[in-house]
């Protein structure tokens, strides 16, 4: 098509790539290889007046493809008009140095810069998003009402709590730690919290913390959890659930047994995908930074540094050895 | 209270009576007991304006209380300035020939009597606005969805189905049955249905008849049907729930592994109880008549007649015996 190439720089580019498929469910770290290959940073001339610039990477086969995920990048080069060289953006590129974003539509531009970054691969970006989702839009909280969160620790669960106290409800998160239990009472304002894995019984637990039961559940957790919450929830309680981690490593998922008290019940569950709802990211976003501005929301980070600690920031995911969102900083601004 | 009594008749009542708690959870015939006692209709004069009638039954104890359930009735004597002797109700009442309702609340005055009054047990009642409030209100419905509907030949599912076509959704049913296949496939319109107790594999039959997947399923049977349906679910699936009846007589409920699904899949589950939503009667009642009248809407009930059959019908639903909705004719007009 006529294109004139020019070369413009030879980068290292480091990427985190996936071995082969993982048939455990649960990655291991020896599944993950930190690779690097030299990037050539082409950019082709076009004639049509809606140019786009495109980096190529020379024998690059979809099988050694980086591992994909959300990511707080600077736009280094752009024919895209909607983003410009020296733009920040959020949203799902790769785990590597440098990546080429083919669906510019999966990326959105950073508007307030006088936060860290990194809050974009959280409170502010798809975490966040996700609490604000399922907590504020699908459940419709009531002042009052009595919310109860799993996996109240991590990036999503610290936000749904501080959501729910924002909305004077009674909230109570569970975690798999002392610590986080510790940090969910003491930081995050969650009104009681327990650590599930000293509770002989999760349905005692819950009647404990709920005698009156469950309006609100955020599903984070999914098989044991789920079916001890069902018989806690209150006539029209409403469960949103975006994650059911204690299942993606089993070959089986757990039978979940109480399911007849959806109806008895009358509970209304929602599952979602949040980027399905990113039409709402600018109204999240306005409220969400006014919160942080005031003060009215924490958030915590579990930092690790380097591309290098990647594979094993992720496989601690599984065992809950993260406190709060999990952060890889590939480079710093 | 300076209560003037009168008393006006002595009648013989049947009654259906529990011997006990049933504890097996599937009723047997011997469970139950046809009682016959004598009702003193007493009227008591009060000086308030509000005047009500009060009908007592000496001797009467909670444990030796009839069985309570859907009917249509004729008001012999009433206090309630909005229900008039000779008015036709349907709604919540004892399993008798006559009986006292404490709760005109949960009463319905029938406005046309240019159907067959069994059809405020049925299509006009109950299950019709069960039909029509876990579908066309729940499910938002549109044009050319796939529908799902189990247990599809009952008093509730018949109707889905034909809300379904009318809705212009292609349409599935199952049963328990081939002749209830028949009735599906030949008389309420669905586009196709089976009979599960022939398939080896529900998935497969699934997949069979939704080789694009489910948009909506009716669900009225639990367990192992609706694992089967979850993965066979497409985005943005809706299950609107109001029975699970392949579970109410297990001792502990059966497992259900899929709902992964949930997430994946955006699933929405709506458990609701038709009562929640009986502001919505005359809505519903004004569409389904012009319906009825039209001859759009088909309904088949499967009668018995007298007090007498009333446990041998009960027995029968949870075996599937009935063909239609069952009706139990206490006394013809």
């Amino acid at each position: 098509m006529g294109e004139e190439v020019e070369v413009e720089v030879v980068v290292e580019n480091k990427q985190v790539i996936l071995r082969d498929y993982i048939n455990s469910g649960v990655p291991k770290e020896t599944d993950m290889i930190l690779s690097t290959c030299s990037l050539y940073l082409f950019r082709l001339r076009m004639r049509s007046p809606h140019s786009f610039t495109s980096r190529h990477v020379p024998s690059f086969t979809p099988a050694s493809q980086p591992i994909v995920g959300y990511g707080v990048a600077k736009v280094l080069d752009s024919g895209n008009p909607n983003f410009k060289v020296g733009d920040y953006v959020w949203g799902v590129t790769e785990w590597a140095d440098y990546a080429l974003i083919h669906e510019p539509n999966s990326l959105f531009k950073i508007k307030y810069t006088d936060v860290p970054l990194s809050y974009y691969a959280g409170v502010l970006g798809m975490p966040g998003m996700t609490a604000y989702v399922g907590f504020n839009e699908l459940c419709s909280p009531k002042e009052g009402e009595r919310v109860f969160v799993s996996a109240a620790s991590g990036a999503v669960g610290q936000l749904v709590g501080q959501f729910a106290k924002l909305m004077s409800c009674y909230v109570v998160g569970t975690a798999g730690s002392n610590q986080k239990v510790d940090l969910l009472k003491n930081k995050f304002g969650y009104d009681e919290a327990f650590n599930y894995k000293e509770e002989q019984d999760l349905d005692a637990a819950l009647k404990r913390y709920f005698p009156q039961g469950i309006d609100i559940y955020f599903e984070n957790v999914g098989g044991k959890m789920l079916d001890a919450v069902l018989p806690n929830m209150r006539m029209n309680g409403r469960i949103s659930a975006c994650g059911m981690i204690s299942q993606y490593n089993l070959e089986k998922p757990e039978g979940v047994h109480n399911l007849m008290e959806i109806i008895v019940k009358r509970i209304h569950i929602f599952g979602f995908i949040v980027s399905d709802h990113y039409h709402l990211y600018p109204k999240f976003l306005e409220l969400t930074k006014q919160y942080i501005k005031e003060g009215k929301i924490t958030y915590v980070e579990d930092v690790a540094q380097g591309l290098e600690s990647a594979p094993a920031a992720l496989v601690g995911l599984f065992s809950g050895r993260n406190i709060g969102k999990q952060v890889v900083v590939v480079a710093h601004e």
